[in-house]
């Protein structure tokens, strides 16, 4: 069996390669990455907060949330890779903003002057706009082309390291039936939705090019991780 | 916070009561309880044996096919729930047979002369024939009635026991989806079929009734358990 030096002198583990990565990404029960009736009021519909309460909880929320306190077991230790290592991100349009937000002109997403991301940020859209620079280091650009083009994009952003690919649901499902994720971080939450975006549809055995792992945490969601073989 | 004994005294937790039971339903990461195109030569369709891959290593299994061995772990501990208790049987004509068995006279299951199941056991169809007595203590029963009837029917069989609610997809979800099952076993296997037979279509919510586990097994499938809440 080939050892991690082995594997690194073979060049299959690279400090260089620049991955995609998928962190976080909540989903029910039934696959539903987000609930039906999305507006600027109810982000993700009627699933309300409920997908992503397991994160809010964690040591990791609350140091983004400028607090103190927060659990520091499974479901922190999975949430924090969220940031190491990436030097952009890849979003939806349906993630930037509400349906309907490429009408309003003065619209810079949902989280204020300073977005959790401090990298390059591509949001995907039929709807280009010139970039918004915000403070912190994110950077929003706008982009009308192929999930393999704005990879592309990103890594030259990202300068060597790794691309999060943010969501939401029909983002990460369209890069992944692509090829193009590296390490895909579910979270499933005890939950049935009925309704919504579901993330798996249309996909059919990609876990043969991928390693997958399932990790149930003492707060009832399970985390799956999809890690590209030989990686 | 109410004892046990506190509880048994208010007969919330009866030892005469009879439950509805779902035991090692297996799905995959998408949802399907089958694959598609399910016939007499692939009775789960293009799933094959991939959902049920878990239970095959257990010594419940092992031992249910007349051989030693087997693993004696946390897959073990849940599969061989299935049995103690159980006094009856309801199962749709999906799992009985293949596409079209009722227009076969001589069709009595998948299991040859002595099934696994050892009670009476229902099967709902709308081309219901006599019943069918096998080896073993299973005897086949055939109604066309509703899931609330059929558990009628099956519970008087029962004679004070739990009846299994054995699927497949479709009739778990209906007897789900009608309030009628107690405690809900499925096992999630790490794989993407794409396409089959939803076992969660239309459900939302039911959760709210129930008290949820997921616990993930070092062999990839992650079990979760639904209990109706109060038992």
């Amino acid at each position: 069996m080939a050892t991690t030096i082995d594997r690194w002198n073979k060049g299959k583990v690279s400090p260089t390669m620049s991955l995609a990565r998928v962190h976080n990404f909540s989903i029910s029960l039934d696959g539903f990455g987000t609930g039906e009736g999305m507006s600027r009021d109810a982000p993700f519909g009627h699933a309300g907060e409920r997908l992503h309460q397991w994160m809010f909880t964690t040591r990791f929320w609350h140091e983004m949330t400028g607090r103190s306190g927060g659990t520091a077991g499974l479901d922190d230790a999975f949430a924090r890779q969220f940031e190491p290592g990436i030097g952009a991100e890849i979003m939806g349009a349906g993630k930037f903003g509400y349906p309907g937000w490429h009408e309003d002109p003065d619209w810079k997403g949902w989280w204020g002057p300073n977005p959790p991301f401090h990298t390059p940020t591509f949001v995907l859209t039929h709807h280009p706009r010139p970039s918004i620079e915000m403070e912190g280091g994110t950077t929003f650009h706008f982009l009308d082309t192929s999930p393999a083009e704005a990879l592309d994009t990103a890594r030259e952003a990202a300068d060597g390291q790794d691309v999060r690919i943010g969501g939401g649901p029909t983002v990460v499902r369209d890069f992944f039936a692509a090829g193009l994720i590296d390490r895909l971080h579910v979270v499933v939450a005890p939950i049935l939705l009925g309704r919504g975006v579901r993330l798996w549809d249309g996909l059919e055995g990609p876990e043969k090019d991928y390693e997958v792992e399932a990790t149930s945490s003492p707060s009832g969601v399970t985390h799956v991780t999809f890690t590209r073989a030989g990686l």
